[in-house]
C-alpha cells in the first residue's frame, strides 16, 4: 500500500535502489498518445546520478524500456509499464552498516514497521525509487501538451528550479524563467551569480563531510482553469502530497505560503480586473493560481522545502540495531545536497498531479 | 470526485453552507468501538461559529445526528453516517454577490469548474464543509484511544494550537502543552501574553475591515511507531494533503520545515542515542517524528499556515460575472480571523489520518 | 469498507432498516445535470415495500430528501447526498430473534464478523439498505439520457423484467419489451400468462409458509460502443459484482451465460456484417453486447439469478447464539418472493455501472 | 484504468501477449512473508502453453524473474514486482488479420474504444495477460499459509477443477478432491472417465476447425469465518468480478447458483446445528460458504462458465475494418477448449480475493 498514485492517470511505481532494477505501470493513459522515448531519457537524465561533480558518482545510465502499452510509437489504452536496470550495485559498500541504525534516515523506522530493512542504499527510500516517477511524469508532460493542442490552446509549462541552497538565494523571475535557464548550471539554478556561490557551498559541505538543503520553487504557466476537485483533492492539496512524498523533503507552500501569515486580507486578497479575452484576470497572485482548490488560470507558483541530506562522511553518534551507543562513519556514495536532481523529480509530480486533474475534469465538460 | 478521503478508514464528506445540512459518512470503521456522542459534540462546539466574539457570529447549534451504523452505544461495523442540519441560512443575504467574483474567493472558479456556483456563503467552499470532518476527527481519536488501550499503551495525544496571528508569535512548548490550555482561551493560543496580543489584533482587523491569518502548531505525543507508507502515502505527505485541502490554508511543513533550508546535515540529523525501554531514542527533532515516511515514536510536530480571510468588510476592486471591473464592499457575517476555528478542524485531520494508517499497518503485525 | 462503489461516479451508501434513515452520498457526478426528483421518488415507489399484496407489508414512504448538492434543480458538481427516513420501525416485533441465527440470513455471519448484529431487520443486510441504491441510479439513469442528449445519439435503455419465478418462465422479447410493459402487472413480469401464474405461486407459497426465488433478465438497447475497462473492470465484470452485491442474488451470466458451455466456437461466435451506418454490427448475440470486456453496441443482455427469500414463516431447526439446538418460526414481515421489487435494484446497478463506465470512457475520446 | 485489483491486498498488471513482456505489481503485501519462487514457477507452469497437446503449441518457457519487494528470501513490505519475458512473438503470423475483425474476439471493441488495437495474439485481451494474475495468485496463496500457520489454523485449501466440457459432465466430491487428482490428467479433470470423454472432444473438436467451451468448479475448505465486506464487496461479489474478469468467461454462480430459482425457502435454506467446536455448522450448503456476503465457514463452492474458444480453424464471416464483408481463415496457435488452463486462472483470483479480505478484516480482530 502506499505504492499508487493518482485517481484516473494513476500510477504504480515499484522498486529499489539494489535489486533488479525500478521502473512504473501507469494505468490510465488515453489511448493514442504519440510517446516520445527521447524525452521520456532526457528527464531520466536530468535525474541520473553522476551527470556533474555536484551530485553522487554513482554510475548508472538509467535506460529505460518500454515493457508495454506502447504500439507503433502511441499508446495503446493498455497499462504503460518502464524499467529501469540496476547496475552499480555495490550491495558490498553498504555491509559495514547493517548492524546500525543511520541518524535521519529511513533504517530504524522500516526496521520497525516492516521487521525488516533492505540496508543496501537505502532500499525503497534510495533516491532511486523516484526513476519510476520521472518516467511517468515525463509520459504525463506529453499528456498535458497533446490535450493543449487537442483543444488549441497553449500547453502548461511547468518550471521548477533551485531557488535557494543554505543561505543562498536566487533572483528568478517566475514570468520569464525558462527550461533552458534552468539547465544551463548543474545547479539548476537559473540565476548565475547565485549558481556560481551555490557550486562552491557545496563543494565546501562535501570537503567538510557536511551537506545542504535549499529549496525548489515552480511555476506552471498557461494554466488550464478549473483543474482541482475540492474538498480533498484540491489542486494544493494533491501538489503538496506529491512534493512531500518526495525523499528528504520537509515543507511545502502555495502561492504567498508561509509569508500569507504576516499579510491582511486587504494586501493578500488578488483583486480581479477584466481580461483581454473576456476572462477575469487578478492583479496580484497570492493565490498561487488556486482558490478554493480550483485553478484559476493565473500561474501556479509553489515552493518546497528540502532538508540537508541524510548521509554525510563525518563522524556520528548513533546506536546499533541491539540499542547500544556506537559511532558512525558513512563511506557510501551521496550526494552532499540532493537539490539539482530534486529538480527533475518536483517537474514529473508536478506533471503527474496536472494529468490526473485534466482527465478528472473531462466529466464537468461534457454536459 | 475529490470528495472522500482515506484508504481504510475512509470518510466521504457532503454538504453546504446553505442546503439541507452537512454530514459525513465514515466506511471502515472497526466494530465494537464505543462511540461517545458528548465528545463529537464537544469538538463540533470547538469548531462552531458564535462561540465567542472573535468568530463569525452565524448562530448554529451544530447538533449532530448519528444516522447510521451505531447500536447499543457502539459501531456497528456498518458505515457511520453523520448529519448536521443548517439552521440559520439567511441567504438572501448573499444576493448582492450573485453578480460579481468575490476576490481570493472561489467563486470565480467554481464558475469556471463547474458552470455554476452555489453563491449564498460560499456554498461547498464553506468552512461549515469542515464539520463532517470535525464529527469524522471525533470518531478517530476516540478509535486511536481504544486501539492504544487495547494493546496497553498511552494514547496519542493529538493537540494543536493557534501558534502566530498576524506578527504576534507565540511561545509554547510542544512537549507540555495540554488540551486544556488551547481551551483557555478564545484565541486557543495557550501563551496568555500572546493571547492578549492576537484578541487585540483580531479585534483591530474587525474595526479595518481587514483580516488577518496566522499558524496553527500541532504536536502528537505517544506515538505509535510505524506508521506512514511509502513512497506516496508518506505519514508527511497524508498530514499534509490532510491540512492543506483544509479552507485558507496556503502551508504546510514537518519537523524543522523550511527552516531545515539554513542547517547542515552535522546540525539537522537527529542522533540516536538508546532508549530506556530497549528501542532507540533520537536527541533532536529536526524530523518532526517521521523518517522515511514512518513514524519514529518521537513527537510528531507540524505547522500549518492560513491566510488572512478572504472576507473583509473594506469595498475592494473585482469584476462582474460578465468581466467588468466593478467594486464590492462585503456584507456577510465572517470570521476577521479563522485561526481559532481552524484548531479542531487541525485536530480531526491528524486524527482520521492517524486512525487510517493504524488500520493500515494492521497487515505488517500479523506475520 | 465495501460500502463505495465506482470509480468516477462514485456512491457511499450507509443505513440499516431499523435506525434513523438510509441514504447515498454520489461523489463524481457532473456539475449541471438537471435533476428531476420525481423520478427518483418514482424509482423508489417501485421499490417500496407494500406497494401489492405480493410484496412486504411493512409501511413506508419512503420519501426522499436531497440533502446537498443540488442548485436550481441541477447538480452543482458538488456531492450529492440523498436521504431516506425510516419511519415504520417495529423493532420490538424482533426482540425473539435476539438470541438464535435465522438460517441463511446474515445473523452468523455479521455477528462472526463483527462481534455483534444489527438484530433488527436484517441490518444492513436488509433489502432496505438498496434504497441508496436505487436513489443513486436513478441520478445516473438522468445522466445516462443526458450524455446522450448531449452527443446527439438515443439514451441508452435499460429494462429489466421478472423473467422466471421458481418454475414459470416468462417468454418475453428483449428487442422489444418496454418499461410500461413490465411495470403493467405487479410481479414486473411482461408475459401476463407468466404473470398469471408467478402470482398463483407466490400467493400459494405465502400461504404455505415458504418463499420462491427467481431470475431477473436485463436489456440495455442503444447501449455506446466502448464501455468497459479491460482487464479487471471489463464491463461484465462490474456488471456482474453490481448484480452479486444485491442481497440475495447466487447467480449472474452474460449472453448466452452458461448456455455457451455447450455450444460450440462455430455457433457461439457472432459474425460480423456491415452496419447500415458503417460500424459492423453482428447477427447473433452470445456475446451479450460485450466483447473482451467492452461494449460492442449490441444490445446489453444478462441474467440475475435470486434465492427463495430466507425469511419463511414455517417452523425451522437452527440454533441459539450458544451453539444449541432450537426452533424458529418467523414472525417478522417479509416478502414471499423478493422478484418483483428486485427489478428496480437491479435497473439502477446497471444505470450505476454504466454512467461510471461513459464517464470513465471520456479519456480516450479527448485526443 | 481498470487494471488494478484489490484494496489491501492490491495487484496492477501490465503487458500484452505479443512485447517486452507481461507482468504484475503487488502492493500492500505484509512484510517478512517468506517467499518460495518454486510456487510461483510451478503456477505459472500450470498456466503455460505447450504444456499439453490440449493447449495452444505456443512455446514459452515463461520464466518469472522477481524485480524488486524480495531479500533474503522474504517480502520486505515494498511492491513486489514480477516480470515474464515474451520470448516466442510470431507477430508476423497475424498480419493477415490487421485489416478485419475476427467475431467474438476484442478486435472491434478495443479498436472502437481506443482507437487502435494491438492485433498480434489479441494485445492486452491475450490469455497471457494472466500470467501477472497467476504470479500475484501464488503469492496470496503462501499469504493464506502463512496467515493461518501464524493463527494456528488449517490453511484454505482453493481447488479448482474442470468440470464439464460441452456436454460431458464430471463427478466430482467437492468434500474430498485434492489438487492432486485436478493435477493427474492434462484435462485438469479429476473424474477419469469423464476426463477421457473430454479430451476426446477436444481433439474432435479440433479436428473439427471448432472450439468447446466449459465450467471450472471451484471449492475452498477450511474457509475462515468472517471474510467479505457488505454491501458492495459482499465475497461474492468480489469472487464474481474477479472470475467474470478472466478471458473468455460468461456466468458465475456461488453456492445452488442459479439451482436456487427452483427451489423453496424450505429446501434452499442451510439450517444450523451445533457444531463441535461451539461454532454452529450448516447440514446443508446452499449458501456456497457465504450468507450475507460474508464466510460462514462452509466450503466455498463456485462455479465458472467459459466459452467455447473464439478463434477456430474454419472458416467464418465477418468485415473489414472498413465494414466491408469478408471471410476469415483463422491461422494462429490457439487452445480448441480454455477450460485445462483456466484452472490454475480461478485458482489465482480466488487467492487474491481471499487473500485482500483477510487483510482488510483485520481491523475488525483489532478491538
Amino acid at each position: 500500500m502506499g505504492n499508487i498514485f493518482g485517481h484516473t492517470f494513476r500510477i504504480s511505481t515499484f522498486g529499489e535502489s539494489h535489486g533488479g532494477g525500478v521502473g512504473v505501470v501507469i494505468d490510465g493513459l488515453p489511448a493514442r498518445l504519440a510517446i516520445d522515448l527521447d524525452h521520456i531519457q532526457n528527464e531520466l537524465d536530468r535525474r541520473r546520478p553522476g551527470q556533474s561533480r555536484l551530485v553522487t558518482q554513482r554510475k548508472e545510465t538509467d535506460t529505460v524500456e518500454v515493457l508495454s502499452g506502447l504500439d507503433g510509437g502511441a499508446s495503446t489504452g493498455a497499462p504503460l509499464a518502464m524499467l529501469v536496470r540496476n547496475a552499480d550495485a555495490r550491495s558490498g559498500a553498504y555491509d559495514h552498516l547493517a548492524e546500525l541504525y543511520r541518524p535521519s534516515h529511513a533504517d530504524f523506522t522500516y526496521d520497525a514497521k516492516y521487521g525488516n530493512r533492505t540496508i543496501a542504499g537505502g532500499g525503497r527510500s534510495s533516491a532511486r525509487e523516484t526513476i519510476g516517477r520521472v518516467a511517468a511524469g515525463a509520459i504525463a508532460m506529453q499528456l498535458l501538451d497533446a490535450l493543449a493542442a487537442k483543444q488549441g490552446r497553449t500547453a502548461p509549462e511547468i518550471i521548477s528550479w533551485v531557488d535557494q541552497v543554505h543561505s543562498v538565494v536566487a533572483a528568478v523571475d517566475p514570468s520569464t524563467v525558462t527550461r533552458d535557464d534552468v539547465e544551463v548550471d548543474p545547479t539548476r539554478c537559473p540565476d548565475p551569480g547565485a549558481a556560481e556561490l551555490m557550486t562552491a557551498a557545496i563543494e565546501q559541505a562535501r570537503k567538510d563531510g557536511d551537506s545542504l538543503g535549499g529549496t525548489v520553487r515552480t511555476v506552471v504557466r498557461n494554466m488550464p482553469i478549473g483543474l482541482g476537485e475540492p474538498v480533498f483533492d484540491r489542486l494544493e492539496a494533491d501538489l503538496g502530497k506529491a512534493m512531500l512524498s518526495l525523499p528528504a523533503t520537509k515543507a511545502f507552500e502555495i502561492g504567498s505560503g508561509f509569508a500569507a501569515v504576516e499579510m491582511t486580507g486587504l494586501t493578500h486578497n488578488d483583486p480581479f480586473v477584466p481580461g483581454p479575452d473576456g476572462t477575469p484576470v487578478t492583479t496580484s497572485n497570492n493565490s498561487g493560481g488556486v482558490q478554493g482548490g480550483i485553478s484559476n488560470g493565473q500561474p501556479l507558483l509553489f515552493r518546497t522545502g528540502f532538508k540537508p541530506t541524510a548521509t554525510i562522511s563525518s563522524e556520528q553518534d548513533t546506536v546499533t540495531t541491539d540499542n547500544v551507543a556506537t559511532k558512525l562513519e558513512a563511506k557510501g556514495r551521496h550526494d552532499p545536497c540532493v537539490l539539482p536532481r530534486a529538480v527533475p523529480m518536483v517537474d514529473a509530480m508536478t506533471a503527474i498531479v496536472l494529468a490526473d486533474h485534466e482527465l478528472r475534469q473531462l466529466r464537468n465538460a461534457v454536459l
